[in-house]
């Protein structure tokens, strides 16, 4: 069990700035992405369509035979992770809890803000977790659209970045929040607009680390950390040559060896 | 024969500004639209996910007993109109030769603009088409992949759409073009913004007009008018909230009685 590879799955590209960190932290764990560049993106859907896009790329990686699974997309763990898990006869760990035990850890005020696509923000999900973790806290929550196309279009620094960040994000500045969740893989590619927007003083916390973090531990809970040769594949639904240009810019140094298009 | 609907497809909600034209054209043709709201966007994704993608929506419609299909989408109409010609045994008309030939129409000086999605514009079928009707005119092409999600977020009229606008189009704006086709249903959507970037002496043109004539003329040419009462079916594939919404800007007065969801 312990040498099978971990599976990781997201709507498309946007997971593998999860995937950059496990591969990081853990460089000796097999892993096996799938991005479903074919219908991308999620966070604009009603809950029954992702929940039915999900189901297909748990399904796809059991059939892999992994032996740990992380839902590298906010929206997925936001909307269906429940339901998926069911369906799911190894673990499937999603990118919330770890994201809001980091901002736990991190506020001082008690006042913490998250960002995220409509479906994340829509489910509440942030609320929920953050409370069960520390009732009294304060939440604020925004849906931010605009940022995954312009992410996709690896416009993160472009003035269009800057005007839609200082509209969706202007009323935190004097809200008080110290933390501010990045509630979307995508949005580490707009950080600096973002961080100019909200000011120096409010910490943005990803899901990316922590979840790492997350999955390391409980590897080694469970007693499953690989011993044999380390082996990546990575799959999408859709190969237009874009989607290997944003591969590199979200996995950055990590660079894709191979993306393999496959239908789900 | 003459008495079933007319079947109109997209990958969205865009295609219901070809639908508003040929219900305000034909109003006493039977109607059924179906748009894959699940997984639009359909233009920054690969040729054969666009044809499988479409494939499925004819099929659909060819369930429903239609004679005759228009691709109200220039993405599906510029990458895969040929193969599902063939699968079908009604006729399906693009939305590419109708805004081609109205252009051609329109031109003076013979140089002529096209914006489109990266699909559309990759194909070069607006090149081709045109080019087919007049050997020599000339023609200027420019992909905006951000419009899309602006006209789908209701944001138009937006800081951020002129900021596009102008940063796209300007090449356009000494380039001798008289004419710019605004290759994609979603664009009218920002048509002002667009005309202020290229300058009020460009005549923008739209497919939807020219398509629904086009439609007309062969409905009364192969004697295909209904001879029954109208009967409208709008169906979706994923039916948030927003998409009502949306709905209702594409549609403009010509509310949407129901959007039935349907999965293909």
């Amino acid at each position: 069990m312990k040498n099978k590879p971990i599976g990781i799955f997201d709507s498309g590209v946007g997971g593998l700035t999860v995937a950059k960190a496990i591969l990081e932290l853990l460089p000796n764990e097999s892993v096996i992405y799938i991005g479903d560049t074919a219908r991308i993106p999620y966070g604009t859907r009603g809950r029954d369509v992702i929940t039915s896009f999900a189901t297909e790329l748990v399904e796809f990686l059991l059939k892999k035979d992994v032996k740990y699974l992380v839902a590298a997309c906010n929206t997925i763990s936001a909307t269906c992770l429940e339901e998926i898990q069911k369906l799911s006869p190894v673990p499937i760990l999603g990118v919330i809890k770890p994201a809001a035990k980091e901002a736990i850890k991190t506020t001082k005020s008690g006042k913490i803000g998250v960002i995220g696509t409509r479906a994340t923000i829509g489910s509440k999900i942030y609320e929920k977790e953050l409370k069960i973790l520390s009732p009294d806290v304060e939440v604020t929550t925004k849906a931010c659209p605009m940022f995954v196309p312009i992410a996709e279009e690896a416009l993160g620094r472009h003035e269009i970045a800057k005007t839609m960040a200082y509209e969706y994000l202007t009323e935190f500045k004097d809200s008080g929040i110290d933390t501010l969740i990045l509630g979307c893989t995508h949005y580490p590619l707009l950080r600096e607009v973002i961080q100019e927007a909200v000011g120096n003083e409010i910490t943005l916390i990803d899901s990316a680390s922590p979840t790492a973090r997350l999955l390391n531990e409980e590897l080694e809970k469970n007693n499953l950390f690989n011993e044999r040769s380390a082996e990546r594949k990575f799959y999408v639904t859709d190969a237009p040559e874009r989607v290997f240009q944003i591969a590199d810019v979200f996995l950055g140094k990590h660079v894709v060896p191979t993306l393999e298009k496959v239908t789900l």
